[in-house]
């Protein structure tokens, strides 16, 4: 019998909310037109950016929607890790139209900034005015649908929307239900052109949500139950989609794992690692993914000794199950930390030019987040420099 | 590692939909005055039955609509496995008043009736117009809160409404997402008062939710986390609940398992069992969770050769992991057995009043229902005949 949490009294409670329409399949992205005439639509905003542009992503799509009578525009100015003001200016343009429709197309900068387009164009003011949880009104009335071409955010289904504030030098996020795409359309042939670089750092990613997700004081049965499925799928995939990007079956893997990853953090939300990656990406301009992977080792670590059973499962996860019950959290931890070296990732901090003297600063950051408050065992300050020093 | 399913080629393809809103805890319908004011609710359509008035689970409910200054009437006139012509009268009751919102409260039965209701008051026609899958042609514009007084259906989540058509002696199903609760509230407290009788009848229901869909071929690694942990929950949990009606922490989880299962079969499906069931029900008036209970360890027993990793997996979730492998088909069977006849279920269709004249016809209407065509092991009319045969 396999209970991954167990009733004790009368605090078991829980919401779970996963209002996207999932479609998965490999090849179905370029029957998306067929698919927008059977909701009706007739005039799609085109949000991507231009490396998906130049990968030439988009022709299969576009093909699809002139096949289907449809019009669209392409909007391609979409920055990595877009700002506030890119999402107000692009709601602008939305708005302009006659649109019907919203298609997303990209990694998390594209998908977050049609979240937040949308969610301007139907609600108004700006995408400032929604930072924070639960403060979108009302559902808009425009579909989204949301079209990955890494595997890794998760961002096809879950509520969250994360913008640069640039001028204070912060992320800023927006969580509402009322974020959430209306269809994930996961087709796993758009990601196997993706670098491997890319591929390991998005995939390191999706791993993260997975084990973010499973030791969150917020998850629950359902949540876990989808992580530990995300946590099996990238540890099975990860490598041979990094090693092989033609490696179709690992491709599929890797678009389902970070999938199910984000089924679940979207219920189960995240921890430590993301919480501190966040400061480092804000402090350095570590790149998302690289800094996850750097500091996952050292957060798995940490956590262990607060949730020792799903350490226990974790490392079972991950294919490391000799070992006697009570180091199976540092088994955990040493089986992330092989997972990002043989996929070419930086192990170290001083390895991406992060200076010693911005530790401090960036663990005192860490706290801002929200995320912080999910992880399993409350770090000090002090501890969390310590993580970081160990991570250098 | 653990994969409950591996890619292989490119055919791993599936859509997965969860659209209702689910919120958990014990004695939270006390609060759904509250959480309808959140929605901006000002006049609720109750849709229940003369039972669950009889049984005073109402009362914390309709107080607390009273306290939140919430208007609302009653509506206690659906029938167990409630007719066609019910759903279209309580439509046209819905209709006569500008409520806007309903709530469900109650077994399957009351919850099946609100949601085909809903649609006809939004639709129009009658519920009939809608049976089969993907022909509601909107979603309503009014909200359902569903309020579960059993462990069992897992209507509360399911896209599915099942109707008697007396004139016709079968049973209608309406699958459409339009069709799936808008919140389900669920509450354990309200299940402490259920008699042991349906409390194991709707509980065996669950457990079977939970393995048909496990087996289907419309399962998926999402569908198989969800199912595995219901299925664990319903085994930790259902005899506690039977044994001890007022054993919070087992009523606790079996809302909560019939509830995973309901997430999972809305996803994956069912079986053979429900497909002879409906069969059974029909021509014998055979109580659903009872002709489930007589019938499922047979069918697992019999789907076990055609899945045999799971069957190994279902035997481990039940508790039973000594044998040699190939054995644990077998062994998951007589485990499902076990728990059958442990809650006190019959456990031949015999000692329930079904004629042994009646198994041909039977077997024979059990090729009527879509469920058959999601079983892993397409079975001959001869083959369901020798399996009522063992039943009997």
């Amino acid at each position: 019998m396999r209970l991954s949490q167990t009733v004790q009294g009368t605090d078991f409670a829980f919401s779970f909310h996963l209002p996207t329409l999932i479609e998965f399949g490999y090849g179905r992205a370029s029957r998306l037109g067929e698919r927008l005439q059977h909701l009706g639509v007739t005039n799609v905003f085109v949000v991507t950016d231009k490396g998906v542009e130049a990968a030439g992503l988009l022709n299969g799509l576009v093909g699809s929607l002139q096949s289907a009578g449809i019009a669209f525009d392409l909007y391609t100015e979409v920055e990595p890790d877009p700002g506030l003001e890119t999402i107000d200016r692009g709601a602008a343009v939305f708005r302009a139209k006659p649109y019907d429709c919203l298609v997303a197309v990209g990694g998390g900068s594209p998908i977050d900034a049609a979240k937040g387009m949308r969610v301007v164009a139907s609600c108004g003011g700006s995408i400032a005015d929604y930072a924070g949880v639960n403060r979108v009104p009302a559902a808009p009335a425009v579909p989204l649908v949301a079209v990955p071409t890494t595997s890794g955010t998760g961002s096809e289904v879950t509520m969250f929307g994360v913008y640069s504030d640039w001028h204070n030098h912060v992320k800023v996020t927006v969580t509402s239900p009322h974020m959430a795409p209306t269809i994930a359309l996961v087709d796993p042939a758009l990601t196997v052109s993706l670098p491997a670089k890319m591929t390991a750092a998005s995939g390191i990613d999706a791993l993260a949500h997975g084990i973010e997700t499973f030791f969150s004081v917020r998850s629950r049965p359902a949540s876990d139950a989808l992580a530990m499925e995300a946590i099996a799928a990238v540890n099975a995939h990860l490598r041979r989609a990094v090693h092989d990007g033609s490696d179709v079956e690992a491709r599929i893997g890797m678009s389902h794992g970070s999938l199910l990853a984000g089924m679940a953090f979207t219920n189960g939300f995240l921890g430590l690692a993301h919480a501190i990656g966040s400061a480092l990406s804000g402090h350095c301009h570590v790149p998302h993914g690289i800094a996850i992977g750097l500091l996952l080792p050292h957060v798995v670590a940490f956590n262990a000794p607060a949730r020792p059973d799903k350490a226990a499962q974790l490392a079972r996860l991950l294919g490391v199950e000799a070992n006697p019950r009570e180091e199976r959290g540092e088994e955990a931890s040493a089986a992330v930390a092989r997972m990002v070296a043989d996929i070419g990732l930086p192990t170290r901090l001083r390895d991406v030019g992060v200076p010693e003297e911005k530790l401090p600063a960036i663990a005192k950051d860490a706290f801002k987040s929200g995320m912080m408050t999910c992880n399993p065992r409350q770090p000090t300050e002090q501890e969390v420099r310590e993580l970081l020093r160990r991570a250098f």
